[in-house]
């Protein structure tokens, strides 16, 4: 491989914004808690606390790369992501903890319990119904906690 | 567990349709077929195309369940199932043949391909890197039959 | 493709009962209810009932489609789909609560104790350690329940 | 933890076998060549061939471990071991190369192919869809290539 | 397949011990259990001892060849493979309780905690964040009971 | 949750560089590249290459933020990295082309192919022989690649 298609790929890949001014960590985090806050809300907030005296780092890069610039960016709105991670986290299997913080970023971007359980039952063809029923039950705990029960009486 | 409960679970999860008219199993993989044409196109019926000489009942139950009873359900949009099914198959991991026919549905119901690379990007904080790419290199194929590679310079 | 493909393939994968008369919703829960309760009993029940008030829909599929649709197919003897099925939940992992409703329904359908522990000890070269352990553990669980341990006293 | 519980322990966990006359490492490979010989057949042998150069040391413990002292146990007949293993495998996913070793096997052990067309329409609502339709078309190839399509014409 | 191959393939991989001594079922279990007790220490004793009603088989197959055929070998450290199970019991998903018997192993056979936790962040670029917050709680857990947080204050 | 607490976890996460001088986009794409090139080589290029028309964005974050922010960090030197990721990506299944990549990564980064067939063979108590089978495959293309077959011979 010649310096010169890696010289062109490095261009390409990172962009156009060569004049961009720098920003520092703690900026990076800032805008990346302002997402997090704004989509996940105190559950959110919970997890990264939580980390707090285990892994303050993993804390950092979620909220500084995960929301501050990959959840961020313009081109899908938090309402099209939500129903990405909704069918992500119920494939994936084994990811209760996280299924409860987004339901709850669904409820709050806008996806109604009727949506949700919608995409709940279409997950069943692609992932089976074990793992569709493990997200049913967080998002009834989710639905309950917050007086969303029962569903379809709204 | 009292036969009155049961009764009455029976008849909440059953729905209140007892004066539905029956339908036939026929009739049920015609309403499929509809729906898997307007969705998939001809790659979903290659799928089923391909599985006559060893397996037409799962070809029956994907058509008639998949898409009949499920898939056709009023209550989640064609782009927001695809949505979830691009976070489904990309989680999954080596689901690409099916990646390739949701891909091209993807874009049947309207999902661009910048849309899509931005769902793409977003897998990657959920299912890694590894998973990201076996899916985006099922895109790049997909894109490309279609002519809409490069992506962003449509 | 051509229509005449289509309509081929259609007829292929609806099958030949194109005289049957049509079933109701209804008629296809209750058929499956009386699957489920065959084989899972109390437990298939309980996550029946657990989902009425937040997913309804899905409790009917479980039951209409799942055990009314497929599992009651003459085809393969309830004995041999536990074999299929204890597997397959010790495969994908996470699936504890359907793993409990299943290896009750294994004992229901005529496997032993003796027996599911041999499957635990097989599924370990195929899924590892980590997975069968999971599973066994909940063995131990519903076998304690049934007064069935130590297993290899009976 | 007391010295007691361990030695207890052991000795439960070894078995009551303490008069067994030793075998060798060769002794032991031997009883799972035989073993993988009547079950996998050429598809097997096919396999540790292709071991010899990069890792004849994984090959001698699939065989002398996993057949000769695991597959070996006489608790549970080839044909259940091979629903158990269809079931894994198509759940686990991306396990083609070894789905297509054992629907042979499956064969092989008087699995017929409507009871594995069977198998693969029950894997549907556990592992969804995507995964059922991968293990399908792994079939699709072992049963062309042994003359068995299409299924339902023997 | 000739008979000429498969003996040689056979000879290759069964290695050229073929003058071994042969050992016993209950030494190769004593041999496994000195490996288990110095890596995993009372964890790993207890995950043997929960076993002892349920599965003792599945206990002895675990020590006697997980450990004392596999882990035992020279070829790897016990760092080393305690790196690789970290990365594996994370990819895996759902494996916490085996995730803390193996962070224990971990410490036991060198690993720091701030290794650790650089592991875990190694692992989000390939895993994602849902389950490197999986392994990460349940090393806030292990670390807690050896009075080994907050991390980094050491 | 009060205003200061997620003030002070803010602080904690971010790290205490806040004199930090901010890096650009550029820079940290360039610093990224660097390490992408003296641990995967070619092999990691292109990957990125193959990206440049279909998701150049995807290429940055791979680059910038894996090997710029995470790979690169002293907590864990590049042969530990390997070893765990030789783990993730066996277990994880269905990533054999990153695979691909990372085994050449772990040779350049010192460990040798009798480490690597011992990692595998490591594997199989955890994942099961048929992911551990794919891995080796590729492995033995990896290893025949660069001469380094047989293993054990050099």
């Amino acid at each position: 491989m010649s310096t010169d298609s890696t010289a062109s790929t490095a261009s390409t890949a990172s962009g156009s914004d060569s004049t961009e001014t720098g920003s520092t960590r703690q900026e990076r985090f800032d805008r990346g808690l302002a997402v997090l806050s704004a989509v996940d809300g105190e559950a959110g907030q919970r997890v990264i606390d939580s980390l707090a005296d285990v892994h303050p780092e993993l804390a950092h890069q979620i909220v500084a790369w995960g929301f501050g610039e990959i959840y961020s960016r313009p081109g899908l709105q938090p309402r099209d992501r939500q129903l990405v991670t909704l069918g992500m986290l119920t494939a994936l299997g084994g990811c209760e903890p996280q299924l409860e913080v987004h339901l709850n970023a669904a409820l709050n971007v806008g996806l109604t319990p009727a949506e949700i359980t919608e995409v709940l039952l279409h997950t069943t063809g692609y992932c089976g119904f074990p793992k569709a029923l493990n997200a049913t039950f967080v998002a009834k705990k989710v639905f309950g906690e917050r007086g969303l029960l029962p569903v379809g009486s709204q």
